[in-house]
């Protein structure tokens, strides 16, 4: 089976991305192994233009079934390795192979990359070991485990003020630990926890070991200080998911995002990327930016493969 | 009164600016005679994530509604003329003094253009004369008069499906004049028309001149024929709003679309444009990518606004 376009990435740039892919009339495959991407751990989405309120995962699920019904198909399925295969004889392009955990094999004339980004980490001690057991990376998912707890969030913008906003709700106590001396973000966003008196805001200081014995138990601070905590969610940025492409080389920048262009086009030909993988708009992710990226490169996609040799 | 940011036009760039502005706490106004825009003459949208299915005009209030809600104030006024005015005094800033049919005056510290186009017209004789009396732009609008009756659309792409898809419902027969040997657009749109008996398209074929009395009677056709008809629609592309704008000297393209970079930064200090009246994806005007275009500029105002001087 050779699809038109196979789309790595079920966030928002690669659910439009399919959306438009079967508009064009192309065979369109999503392959992911998270519906929603990042988008899923927002609770509370206000700005994506047509919903007052809504939360990242429903709005997912409203992309999803629009694509599919549009014929797009959708598959759970995590990607461990793709490659480029030459055309053998004159006039049989290039095509791409892609496989995934299950062994399945996926052909496609061109591949639209969307594959978001993944959480920084702090790489300090402690942080690897307590993974799960007191170290979290998404308020979201993990913030109703910290009922009446005391938690620590690291970080300074918006989304470690949502996620403290979102666990003063559950938790007794939280403390933010920003590295400068002072919060960027939406000034929206830092307004709704100014004011709490569950929360505590602590500038100029940054972790240097995460301590407990089964779990969390308490942080050491870089003043020398210790914390005691129950939890600790790291809010500080995000990398690209771009291990994967890296053996289709694609040109990234310096910190790992893929170079495109106004049209999503990458360094090469039939590949093309779209959301917070990609090198623009870096200091300003958007739902609605990334839907409108892979928009952008399944039209790309389809002029390309449209096009008279 | 002075505001952060005018947006000029309540079409989805505009709307999507106004949320953003309002996110960020900028005071945020929107002017324009027409809500919705062009978007407003969109009966179906299939391809605006989030929505399986909506009217424009729906889309576009619930993006008003949105803005206003986050703190947006959106009026119908037409603007008749926009000036810059350079501080008086030392650490006085420019400002863009917006005035209104109505004669009222806004001020602003930043100007988002966002009015779009208006249809393109095919410059024969007769057009004028039979506007409203046979000679149409949007068959969303005016469609329901040619109940039984037989009409014709001159154009070729994606909008000129879409309405002779929407007159077939209507009239006893359409004509789809096309200019060249085959029609452009999406596919899924070329297939809606096909096999309907209703429906008549004639290749390689242009309006010379558009006859009647009082109203449309026929339409006199390159190769010298008559083509009786009840009416007319014209669907051959866009022209940008933006004879406002060239007061205000930002640059534009050859064919008057405002250049624009990346971030929505027109040629001009504190002016932004987004959407349709853009040069950017000239060739794939979309509802999402112009709602895209509306945050990044409002974005960037705000980064601009709020920049230590």
């Amino acid at each position: 089976m050779l699809y038109d376009v196979v789309i790595i990435g079920q966030g928002p740039a690669g659910l439009s991305a399919a959306i438009y892919g079967a508009r064009y009339n192309l065979k369109t495959l999503v392959l992911g192994s998270i519906l929603a991407g990042n988008m899923g751990e927002a609770w509370k989405v206000e700005n994506y233009p047509g919903f007052e309120k809504i939360s990242g995962l429903e709005l997912a699920d409203k992309m999803k079934k629009q694509a599919e019904k549009l014929g797009a198909e959708i598959k759970n399925e995590e990607i461990v390795k793709i490659k480029k295969e030459k055309g053998k004889r004159k006039n049989d392009n290039q095509k791409f192979i892609i496989i995934t955990r299950n062994n399945k094999t996926y052909q496609s004339r061109s591949l639209i990359l969307a594959s978001g980004t993944q959480h920084r980490k702090l790489n300090v001690k402690g942080e690897e070991k307590f993974h799960g057991k007191g170290v979290a990376y998404c308020a979201t998912c993990d913030g109703a485990f910290f009922k009446n707890k005391k938690v620590v969030v690291v970080g300074g913008g918006d989304s470690a003020i949502k996620s403290v906003l979102l666990l003063s709700k559950y938790a007794s106590k939280v403390y933010l630990l920003v590295r400068g001396d002072k919060l960027s973000g939406e000034p929206q966003n830092r307004k709704t926890i100014s004011g709490n008196p569950k929360i505590e805001i602590i500038y100029n200081i940054s972790v240097s070991e995460i301590l407990g014995d089964n779990k969390v138990a308490s942080i050491l601070l870089s003043s020398g200080k210790k914390l005691e905590t129950d939890g600790i969610f790291i809010e500080i940025g995000a990398v690209p998911a771009s291990a994967l492409t890296s053996e289709l080389k694609v040109k990234t920048d310096n910190k790992g995002f893929i170079v495109v262009d106004t049209y999503g086009k990458t360094s090469a030909p039939f590949i093309y990327a779209a959301g917070d993988i990609t090198n623009t708009y870096s200091s300003f992710k958007q739902i609605l930016i990334a839907a409108s990226q892979g928009a952008v490169a399944a039209h790309s996609a389809y002029e390309d493969l449209t096009k008279k040799p």
